[in-house]
């Protein structure tokens, strides 16, 4: 089976709403990869439960743009990271840029 | 030949330097999909050439992380949209911050 990698970016005008998200996103096992993006392996079971759970948390709200991607490990991995002088939580070594 | 589709999302405090990556990223053909993320396809001299700009465009300044994703354009459209009262390319750039 491929390892998949879930990629969630989102752009949320509320500040409580987007902490919402960004905490719902934590919870459910992802590791945020910069301030509005998160990414990380799930269980099926959790990448279901996390679409879901998106939509619930944004029913009824305004002002949201949340996109998941399902990447290969290997597109993850490929990805180019430029960065200097930013930190995001205890991020797992492997995420580690 | 497979398409491909770039992807770049940014975490840029620098209100200035953040504008200048967004207009970059559109003079180089990208499409704003978020507030904070451009995609679309490039021919590849256009990548190599984008890569290279940011890291100029970058250079000498602080707090940033920028992430360059090559996705398959499949992997692209399989994307799950969340969207409710968000639009990006009609509006100008400066009210986008």
């Amino acid at each position: 089976m491929i390892e998949v990698i879930t990629l969630v970016i989102y752009d949320i005008t509320d500040n409580k709403l987007r902490l919402e998200v960004a905490k719902y996103l934590k919870k459910l096992g992802l590791t945020r990869i910069q301030k509005s993006a998160f990414a990380g392996q799930l269980p099926r079971a959790k990448r279901t439960e996390l679409e879901a759970g998106l939509r619930r948390i944004l029913k009824n709200q305004d002002n949201y743009n949340v996109q998941i991607y399902t990447l290969t490990k290997q597109t993850y991995e490929n990805r180019v990271v430029i960065a200097k002088g930013k930190t995001y939580e205890e991020e797992p070594e492997e995420i580690l840029i």
